[in-house]
C-alpha cells in the first residue's frame, strides 16, 4: 500500500503460510514472519518499521506527520491496533463459543476507541491516508471483518460504529488501497482455514 | 536517562505499583502504564514513543541514527528486547521450577542474539549510547539481572557473554546512566515481591 502510494515499483513474492520458504527464513531469521522488504542490499522486517523506512527513504506523499507529538500519536494508535485489535481478533477466531463471545465483546470495546479517534476526520491521518490508516486498513476491513463475515457476525455494525464504517468507505475510494485488497471469497476461505487449524477446545 | 543525556530538566513522579494513582489513570487511560511524559500540554505514553519524541524535540546528543535503515534496525532491536527479552524474563520470574528452567534457557538463546549484535562495539548505538542501549539498559542489567541475582542464578555469565558484560560496564561509565540506576537491594527486594505476587503453581 505504501509503495503504491509513493509510486515505487516493486516485486511482490507471496508466502504460502504456514509453510515458510527457505528465502523467508533466511531474510527474517529472528521472527520468521512476513512482510520483509528488500531494498538494494538492505533487509527490513516488521510492518511498522518497513512503513517508517519507506516514508523516510521516499519523501513524496508523506505517511507519518512531521510534528513529534503527532508522530508519536500515530505510532501509538498503530501499536494499539497491532497489539490489542489483532489479539482479540485472533482470540475470536480460535476460541470456542463462550470465549469467542467474550473476545468479540472486547473487540467492540477496542473499536470504540478507534471510532472516537477517527470521528470528524476523513482518515486517522487527517485529510489524507497515513500510518494508522495503513496499519488499521490492512488489519480491520480486509482481514478481521472478513473473518467475522465468514463467521456471520458483524462486529463493526454501521449503526454502532458509523465513523469507522465511513472511514472504510473512504479507504476503498483510494486506488492504491483498492489494488491491495485481497480477493474477498479467497480471504474468507483462508481465515476459516486458520480458524480450524488453531481452534481451541 | 534520555532527558539527562539531553540535559533537559524534569520532575520525576514515582508510581507505587500495583496501586495506580488517579493521575496515572487519567494520563494513560488506555494502557494504564508507566512511563508517561508530560511536556507542555502534551501527554505521551509508551517508553519507545517517549524516547523518539524526546530525540526529535531536542536534537543535541542524538539517540536514534539518521540513516533510515540504521534507524529501522535500532527500532528492531528495541522491539526485540521489549517483546522477547521481557517476556522470557517475566516467565522466569513467575513460573515454578521446571518452567523457570525453560524460560532461563530461552533467555540465554535471546541474549545470544544481543551478544552478537554488540560484538566489537562500545554500545549498540556504536561509539555513543543510543536507542537500543537505553531500552536494553533499563531492562537487562538494572532490572532482569537483579531479579536473577535475587534468585541466585547468573543468566548472563561473563565467560558465556563477554561482550554483553563489557557493554554493561560501558553503560555504568556514563554519568546520566549511573544517575538512573535503581538502588540495588531495593530493586532485588521489589522483584522478589513481584515474583511472589504473580507466581504460578
Amino acid at each position: 500500500m505504501a509503495l503504491k502510494l509513493k509510486g515505487i515499483p516493486y516485486e511482490y513474492l507471496e508466502e504460502a503460510l504456514p509453510d515458510k520458504s527457505p528465502l523467508l527464513l533466511e531474510l527474517n531469521p529472528i521472527h520468521k514472519k512476513v512482510p520483509v522488504l528488500v531494498h538494494n542490499d538492505r533487509i527490513l522486517p516488521e510492518s511498522h518499521l518497513i512503513l517508517e523506512y519507506i516514508d523516510q527513504t521516499w519523501s513524496n506523499n508523506p505517511i507519518l506527520p512531521q510534528d513529534p507529538y503527532e508522530k508519536a500519536m500515530a505510532r501509538f494508535w498503530a501499536q494499539f491496533i497491532d497489539e490489542q485489535i489483532i489479539t482479540v481478533g485472533f482470540r475470536s477466531l480460535v476460541q470456542a463459543e463462550k470465549g469467542r463471545e467474550v473476545a468479540i465483546e472486547e473487540a467492540r470495546e477496542k473499536f470504540a476507541f478507534l471510532e472516537k479517534e477517527v470521528t470528524g476526520k476523513d482518515f486517522f491521518g487527517g485529510k489524507t491516508i497515513g500510518f494508522v490508516d495503513m496499519v488499521a486498513g490492512s488489519i480491520i476491513p480486509f482481514c478481521l471483518a472478513r473473518l467475522w463475515e465468514g463467521m456471520r457476525i458483524d462486529v463493526i455494525p454501521e449503526d454502532e460504529f458509523p465513523e469507522l464504517n465511513r472511514w472504510i468507505k473512504n479507504l476503498k475510494d483510494i486506488e492504491s488501497v483498492r489494488e491491495c485488497i485481497p480477493h474477498r471469497e479467497k480471504q474468507i476461505e483462508h481465515m476459516m482455514k486458520v480458524s480450524e487449524r488453531y481452534k481451541l477446545a
